[in-house]
């Protein structure tokens, strides 16, 4: 039984319930799914939704993290919907599924915020 | 296999490790555990943190949601820490575990940051 009964209200979200959503482009291709949620301890917002990318049973496959602001969920798909196409998203920051990452590298940060032109987690 | 295998660094957690974070207060008795992470979907804020409290084998179990603003972690506790004592604790907005809320009545908001004096969420 899932413990909070509530995942979903109109202005709020789970976690759980951001995990696994799928991600798809404008043109309506599924790119992904959300695998995990990064919060910035001191704000308390979401730094990055993990999202996978690729692969076959787990090889090969990529972690992308998006920053929230460029996620738009769209009611119709049934997902998230960002503005990419898959060729933008292969030259995207991204890193193999066991390479450990310190998400809080400045560097890091500024590359994926950059890239996304959107204002850095913090 | 956990997805994402950088589940904290200095600046950023994941959901999945907030969740299941046990809660104390400052005089170190344990409130509850971390049950949900609750996210504002427009800001990409976390609103609350669940916290389950009370009962036992589920039973008569309470579920309370908390600003992200009176989480402090303690890294001695391995924990959140709260400044509010068992007592103040059980006059707080509160809602049983079967109990289907919308979090985002803006009454049950207003509730909620006005009982723990933090700004509201949204």
């Amino acid at each position: 039984m899932k413990a909070v009964n509530t995942d979903e209200t109109p202005q709020l979200i789970s976690a759980d319930k951001v995990k696994g959503t799928e991600v798809y482009n404008t043109s309506g291709e599924k790119l992904g799914t959300v695998e995990e949620v990064m919060i910035d301890k001191t704000s308390g917002k979401v730094a990055y939704a993990v999202m996978s990318f690729g692969g076959f049973l787990g090889m090969g496959e990529k972690y992308h993290p998006l920053p929230w602001g460029v996620l738009t969920y769209d009611t119709d798909e049934g997902g998230y919907r960002v503005a990419l196409s898959k060729e933008q998203l292969q030259g995207a920051p991204t890193h193999d599924r066991n390479e450990k990452i310190d998400y809080s590298d400045p560097a890091w940060n500024t590359r994926i915020h950059d890239y996304y032109a959107v204002p850095p987690a913090w």
